[in-house]
């Protein structure tokens, strides 16, 4: 907050700022690789429009853009901001708002005020987590924005939009199930459309192709046991219990640890608790008219990293993680 | 809990005992400082009796004797004892219990019990919360409030006072926002008068001006944001949405950070976020039938404190502020 | 996770195995003893079938074989393993599941996938809380099996097995007074039976004398404080205020700290204060038809070892009591 800061801005000129939003957007599937934000932003745009809610592809950009700045403003860690670490909560604060909120200026006014407040709240969450050797991950996206949609239901200047469960019968065809496959994969930024989660997987495939495929796994596996389990079809055609599994895959299997047949067993135990964790954060949550977000990510992914289990190599620090992929994935880029 | 701990007591005398209980008192708005204390109990009585609830004044006295006078009998730091840092928990914990709970020898037994628990949870939470460099505040008095209240629903020896609230038209008036801008000051001490509320802001005065002058803005601010947002207006005229604020107010811009533009901002922005989170828990505690009590302030203050956040000058170690301040007051008084 | 682990297990050949399995069950209530945990089944086993509620004590056997290799399986401290201490939190999650859902294949694979999890989670919750001294008790078999059973609302091939609360009328004699008694050091276990918790007793005499005492001061004393306060008879003549101060009882007393005048009024406030735990944690909980498990006793006991309090002697680490508790005992055994 002192005076270079501002400078610290506009060191990076506008082309250099867009680079770290997108980097930003990217960071949100543990990615740094602007071309794959670019893209995430393509399916942003294109589900949003094609569900007929342009509001959460322009509330993402803003949400992005205004978290982004927050970081420069607060003076944070320069080379967390170059690396897009600023960016990924207040994105996906801008999809959520306009998701569960009806579009109002006090709407618009929350959005920037809680994508803001997510840059200083991961700051303080990983200064707690740090000494666990875990990360904050997506968790002040959650916090900030579940504050934000509690507070609405006090007051008058924001709508909730009423989420309206399915309650008919539905029947699962192979078309839905290919479907309800990619929607899981779409959800990760609350976009209920199979185009979308193509998109997203081919950007991922752009930065990473073991995280494109361990995204795929991670939707599909999370469906399979949803329906062994019995979970309701209609939540299940639609992604929601896929999208906290796609997280936690490419989380478990390519960041955290690397590729190999040890941690492909541990992601897919992961991905089977995360099916857990999001049906019991629903039961919990629906008391309070409130969505699970990617809690049952962070919640299954901290379970899976805070024992600090070594498979044949040497864990790194997960808190570093970071740092270590944007050094190693400086040259790709 | 070793002899010498009850020669501790008496070394202090009858005075310097009540002194002690004094600065208690005056600790709940981050003073040291007897004097302030004393006019603290002042408004407490005043507000108690002019409403009907002498209990409520007798609480407050019995609950900061039986707190403080657990710290000498468990033996903890001496220093923190004189500095009334084992009264404010207990002191709230005596206005809070006669205010939700009938008037019966259980009540009055669950008051003392409630109050001296505080003392030692507020302990085992410092002793968490050192290494992230801050402070329990007064979490230890809404986590041990909770927890007797809540019990009270399954215990037919406490009978549970059931808070109306108000569901018919209400009109704020200039008249009432001025009286609901001195009640949110009164409301610290879950005190619904604006008389106690002008008290507060004296003693204030006489302890640190740029403290009564926070507590001001926090309270003005608060009800500003309050009535902007739509929320009831009932609740707001009574101080309900401003009492958190006044403490994040008086925390943020006097007591963790010197008074300073940056830090009036960064306060300000507490004031804001406190709003909200008064709100979101609200909504969340009303469905078990539970006052959000200071609870706001707390996560509010931490959600600005833990990112570490140095502006013009080198932040202190939270989690010592209390001794600081003690010494750097020790003169005035 | 490495080729040696497996070896690791035969090690032991299948008597040190069962050995470490009867451990395991012990360590419920802080033993490391065998004979005692070969009693704590024989009181499973005999009030499962009294109760015409087998599953319960197979599902005990299954939970705490799970959950013991799971430890070898993910290659953790061999001293650990060796004390028992990965099987603690296993067996009540194979009484607890049992208890809850209704048999069927699913019930039985979650319960392992469940006793499982127990496993790391402890590991992960002991490396979090290390820091802060104390340890995380029975709180991964508590957190486990919430997820689990709230996981189960959302899925239809888990039933749940709706807990009838009694709401008639109920009086309690001295007879129901002295099953109640005993009930409580069985509903450790989850069984409500006053034999299962004679042979409890019995069993604890044999590792420990003062453990079997302060087991039955435990769930007398809150027993007597239940009916004292007013809460319900019935609930409290099926020792569902007892257990938990059971365990209280003894890890305060006997296990944290030594013997003693000061520890003895120590712990005796540590019953109390569990009492209010468990009828404030049964308030919320119940409305999401959650039982509080043993969570009253893990909240209380951190509450009451947070503060670091010493006595007449230096407080032991408590994240290492388990081992030096071990190392003393290993002569008796």
């Amino acid at each position: 907050m002192n005076n270079s800061s501002h400078t610290q801005i506009f060191n990076h000129g506008i082309f250099g700022f867009l680079k770290i939003l997108l980097r930003g957007a990217s960071q949100v599937m543990f990615q740094r690789n602007a071309l794959t934000g670019l893209l995430f932003l393509v399916g942003i745009f294109w589900g949003a429009y094609s569900t007929n809610s342009p509001a959460v592809g322009w509330g993402a950009l803003l949400g992005v853009m205004v978290s982004t700045s927050t970081g420069f403003i607060l003076n944070l860690r320069p080379d967390e901001g170059n690396d897009g670490l600023w960016g990924f909560n207040g994105i996906l604060v801008g999809c959520a708002m306009p998701t569960f909120l009806g579009e109002s200026p006090a709407m618009w006014i929350s959005l920037m005020l809680c994508a803001a407040l997510t840059t200083w709240v991961r700051e303080g969450l990983n200064n707690v987590m740090r000494s666990w050797k875990v990360n904050s991950f997506t968790f002040p996206f959650v916090i900030c924005t579940w504050l934000f949609l509690l507070a609405a239901a006090r007051m008058h200047s924001l709508d909730i939009d009423p989420t309206t469960p399915h309650l008919g019968e539905y029947t699962l065809t192979l078309n839905s199930l290919l479907r309800a496959w990619m929607r899981g994969i779409g959800q990760v930024f609350l976009i209920d459309s199979p185009a979308t989660g193509l998109i997203f997987l081919i950007a991922l495939a752009i930065s990473n192709r073991w995280a494109a495929i361990w995204a795929a796994i991670g939707s599909g596996v999370a469906l399979g046991v949803a329906i062994l389990m019995g979970t309701s079809p209609y939540a299940a055609a639609h992604g929601l219990y896929s999208f906290s599994a796609v997280l936690t895959a490419i989380a478990l299997a390519t960041t955290f640890y690397r590729p190999s047949w040890r941690s492909a067993l541990w992601a897919l135990m992961g991905v089977v608790i995360t099916l857990f964790s999001q049906a019991a954060m629903d039961s919990v949550l629906s008391h309070f008219g409130l969505a699970t977000l990617t809690a049952p990510f962070c919640l299954t992914t901290w379970i899976f990293l805070l024992p600090l289990l070594k498979f044949d190599y040497h864990l790194p620090d997960h808190s570093e993680w970071h740092r270590q992929r944007a050094e190693s994935q400086e040259n790709k880029q």
